[in-house]
């Protein structure tokens, strides 16, 4: 059983990285998206105003620059050399100067690559661009270099995300189970989370941990997916109680580590309507389609150009409102590129993770949507996430 | 009851910015922060790859550039004017050369004001700056402006503050009564946010709306702040298990249509060690400090020291990992500027809200922090999370 991704995989990733840099001709690099941090040393922290960011040398040196509050954290759980913390933000130094400091001693003189020209920040944080705080040194993006590192999944990957699958699909069953008219959206989603959750925790014992910091353990629920409210493909959480006829739209999941699968269904509160069964119906097909076209060697861009044709040859193009699916990496959202997007041309490589979510969203009635985690294999593609996709078995009562 | 802003306050909240604008020679805003998009317009959503911006104009039109996916979602949500969008990211055509010429139709040639230069993104996202989209528009960042405005709270956002005070107050007190000896951290806090929710939804009706994605309700726990863990300030959740003698940090809080106040405690699980009660005992001393420098007319700085001088002067700068607290408004984490830290010069006024939060983080003992969200009134300050402060009402069993 793994729980989390072991130092070797993160020193490997890190290799791949560095590799990349040489080719740049750029010997330090500096990260500061979370994920970026999380997926090349473990560590998963709370973002804040206070910037926090990896540098990696081409002589191998890692080290992670924290505020003070994370500098136990960082020592205990992040698989780096070296931690390096500044008091505060704003403080009476702004942490920046200090980074530019540690940037130039590591090197950066020599060339810097950064995924982005400073902190992100939000949270009110405010300073200033890595270009400005070192005039001389060039900065070039490393950002979409590591997202492709990224979409190709390693065999320790690829178990967390089928484990993850593995509690997703248990906390569906009890939320299915669970859903009836009259039950609140709300309260049938936390019942079948704490259920799955307990299992989960009795199960993998003392040494799991999400890496999340809003929700632990498996989890599923409507995030306001609920009769005709089901159309709004990106709805949210409402107080709503489910009634007959009701088309609702489900997501489960369960963290391993940061990594999040995705499972999404839509179910069916008797009765079912004709109108219901056919876009049902239609969606199936869809997504079978779809499934069907994901396999190495083509683009990201094939597969969503067949849902676009079923959309087209099914009079359905009122009903279309998003691309068919995207990447699946650590972090909540787990968007990640490339996407199986008609604009995105990247060839499916063995490795990648994917949704397959195209949707119908018919305005009065509901949506319709499956989404399953798919595993590119050497020849084929294959689904981690395998609950049940039949409307018989997906019809509430 | 009030349950989420009204029109009338979003549109007083818009008038005031465009009075700032008006102001900077800008006549056009465009803002892509989630927080400042719900800030101004109601309109919550989960960011994605997809960048979503909103433009204001000083001729008074608002208008929510979203993807295909929002368009119905934003229309029944978003107090604006129009929605414009586009059909997917990265789509064929690049959504930011679709905003570029919204943009310059609602007047941007004669000046832009911005939150950033471009899409934040994250999500693999990838796109261009608005200044090299328009190269011949000059932008002003508009960011550190609207967090002064977002700053100073209205009547209507200290009701949701006080709402949301209420509901965590509620969970908290459940979290402390099924906290003991042998239960393990995560089961507690989803056992405390269940009950608390359940009572929260039958007491708020369906009209309640947390504007959250991942999380509804009441929530309390301890996020891994439990025995010597608890040392670490922004730990996150683990599988722990509570034992005798434990020091833990606690946190709680509700959703009320985006906002979030912030309760925490630090509970104790007898036997209590003299020192354990001897940090607990400074904890609350300095926190009452803070509190009482808390008071218009000062500068956030001010707060800061007197917090400082308390850890020199008790010997516990070993113990420092922190500035005292920081703003809070809408958003997750609700971490918004100005900070009551050492370098923020900000002067302290009526209607800002706080937390208060000085720390003492002992390695190998445990963490001592109590927070509470407190609100600048014309002379002092007022805490509106009340949850008993005092040892003998936190200590387990």
């Amino acid at each position: 059983m793994i729980l989390e991704p072991s130092r070797a995989e993160l020193a490997a990733r890190r290799e791949r990285l560095l590799a990349e840099l040489a080719g740049m001709g750029a010997p330090v690099a500096c990260l500061f998206a979370p994920l970026y941090v999380l997926y090349l040393t473990g560590f998963a922290f709370i973002p804040t105003e206070r910037p926090l960011a990896l540098v990696l040398t081409a002589a191998g040196a890692t080290i992670l620059f924290v505020p003070r509050l994370e500098q136990e954290h960082a020592e205990a759980l992040a698989d780096v050399g070296r931690v390096v913390s500044y008091p505060e933000y704003p403080g009476e130094v702004h942490p920046m100067v200090q980074l530019a400091g540690l940037l130039i001693e590591s090197g950066a003189a020599g060339g810097l690559a950064a995924d982005s020209d400073g902190y992100g920040g939000g949270f009110g944080y405010r300073g200033g661009r890595l270009s400005d705080l070192l005039p001389d040194v060039s900065v070039v993006k490393i950002g979409a270099t590591i997202d492709r590192l990224m979409a190709v999944k390693s065999p320790e990957e690829i178990a967390l995300l089928r484990e993850s699958a593995r509690w997703g699909d248990l906390a569906h069953a009890l939320l299915q189970r669970h859903t009836a008219p009259g039950v609140a959206e709300i309260e049938v989603s936390e019942r079948a989370s704490r259920e799955a959750t307990a299992q989960m925790l009795a199960e993998l014992g003392p040494g799991y941990r999400p890496h999340g910091w809003m929700s632990a353990g498996a989890h599923a629920g409507y995030r306001g997916q609920i009769g005709a409210h089901s159309a709004v493909p990106h709805a949210l959480i409402t107080n709503a109680i489910i009634r007959p006829g009701d088309v609702l739209v489900t997501g489960a999941t369960a963290g391993m580590a940061g990594y999040y699968s995705e499972l999404e269904r839509t179910l069916i509160v008797a009765p079912v309507s004709p109108d219901a069964a056919r876009f049902f119906g239609l969606m199936r097909d869809m997504q079978a389609a779809a499934l069907d076209a994901l396999r190495p060697g083509r683009r990201c861009a094939d597969v969503d150009r067949v849902v676009r044709r079923f959309f087209a040859e099914h009079d359905l193009l009122p009903y279309w409102r998003h691309h068919t699916g995207h990447s699946i990496g650590p972090g909540v959202p787990n968007h990640q590129a490339p996407y199986l997007d008609v604009g995105d041309d990247t060839e499916i490589v063995p490795g990648m993770v994917f949704s397959i979510e195209p949707g119908i969203y018919v305005p009065g009635l509901g949506g319709f949507r499956h989404s399953d985690t798919v595993l590119v294999t050497a020849s084929s593609a294959e689904p981690l996430t395998t609950y049940p996709r039949d409307l018989e078995r997906l019809t509430i009562g």
